[in-house]
């Protein structure tokens, strides 16, 4: 299933894509995409419904991330070899966990502020763990029974914010639309291998991130449990698994984002986002 | 005022604390405190009941959290000159912000876990700064106009999880019960001086931490003023800003919590904490 909510933010509306690639509206069979919905056994009662039994969504909604009530927005760092290489950093020995600001949620093809005295906004394509079930202390073996799908996320990032001015790398990562999140939530059962995915990212067209899952250091089942080691997940929660090679900051020279222009990202299956970038208010 | 909530983890409901000490039940009065309840208009309007005409909650009810809804719990750390010098880092030359999980939230008395695998649980007695209006690039001079008022937090902390896991603070900063908040809300009419307030810290009854906000580095109008340049805050959210000398880490030889043990901390004016040291399930 590819679940979605559609509607202004802050009033979204769960629903489904069809098969037709029409939205289907939800909100007649559950409040929103949180808590129990995303468990197994919330997610086998949706999947047990004929799409075509639900309204049709006329038009072309904003969509809105695809998971409501996230308590915890969690990155894993330097998580692709090639991405550590290019910008100078050592291959990590365990995952380097930080936290994004809940306030930099937003729809998968909302505006991206460049912040107030921003000079190193730049880009990260991610493939986006959904948890579907409370997890603390679960095992790699098991970690699989914790998730609910997967989802594109653009890790939004301000360089200067994250590495320069001191300390920790969360300043440079919880800026307010620094978290586009969707077009949908991918249910795992359509995504037989979350470590064999292409994944791009192109900006005014031009392509600067062309990878795959496979340069992936730490592993979905290794990232899901080692997480839950040290920060309770919960349904709606995210992990957002790092990025390949390609960012802005690792080219030759850098290169920056700036208002008015167009991000394209996308992974294999789990659909693609587009933003514009505009001056933060 | 001293607003706070009472009731079983997740169904607290909103009240306030008389001048006899008795609280008075707001649940008829407001849902919870978020949102507009925070701001001026909203505290205004509480301030401007007679706590006699309110319910009065019998017993000694749990206490939650005095906030609900919260979407960021920052943290400022090494913020205290001395604190900074006994854990041997050099004074930071702005702000160093880093996230805690909002999982870690939870009441003033409730049992701190000691998480599986921890050897260094340590505790940091805090001024938490509670935001009552959205804040986004204010200036310190208007800082204060969008703080509802302060708390206790103690910072609960794994040094190894923070310091020798790789990379970034977070990963010892959010395991659940690592952030107990309270007792109350005091808004900020009673805090005249938020930077002369004494402060401790006792395990056991051994007073380790005996400091003041005095000797904090970047003080509450800066601290406001700075976070907000980087994340958008919420009503309900806080910033903690760090803690005096006398964590665990800073002893010779260091000393950390064990199951069974009690932590008992307060700031003057905003009451005090006590919390029991559990096994993690």
């Amino acid at each position: 299933m590819k679940l979605l909510r559609y509607g202004p933010p802050g009033q979204e509306k769960p629903g489904l894509l069809d098969a037709a690639g029409t939205i289907r509206d939800l909100s007649g069979v559950l409040p929103d995409f949180s808590g129990d919905a995303l468990s197994a056994a919330g997610l086998a009662k949706l999947a047990a419904l004929d799409p075509a039994s639900l309204p049709a969504v006329s038009g072309n909604p904003r969509l809105g991330p695809p998971v409501a009530h996230m308590k915890n927005f969690v990155c894993i760092g330097l998580n692709y070899a090639d991405h550590a290489a290019e910008t100078g950093a050592a291959i990590p020995k365990e995952p380097i966990i930080f936290l994004k600001s809940l306030g930099a949620l937003c729809g998968p093809n909302d505006d991206v502020e460049i912040p107030k005295n921003s000079q190193k906004t730049d880009w990260e394509v991610e493939l986006a763990i959904v948890i579907g079930t409370k997890a603390k202390n679960v095992s790699e073996a098991e970690a699989l029974d914790y998730v609910a799908g997967y989802a594109v996320c653009n890790d939004v990032s301000e360089r200067e914010f994250q590495i320069e001015r001191g300390g920790q790398w969360d300043k440079g990562k919880g800026c307010d639309t620094f978290g586009p999140l969707g077009p949908w939530l991918v249910t795992k059962d359509e995504v037989p291998d979350p470590q064999d995915l292409a994944m791009f990212c192109e900006v005014d067209g031009h392509r600067y991130q062309d990878g795959s899952t496979r340069t992936m250091i730490f592993g979905v089942e290794k990232v899901v449990s080692y997480v839950s080691q040290f920060i309770t997940l919960h349904p709606g929660d995210v992990i957002t698994t790092g990025t390949p090679p390609g960012v802005g900051m690792g080219q030759k020279p850098p290169v920056y984002l700036k208002p008015g222009q167009t991000i394209r990202l996308g992974i294999a299956g789990l659909g693609e986002q587009v933003q514009k970038t505009v001056a933060a208010a």
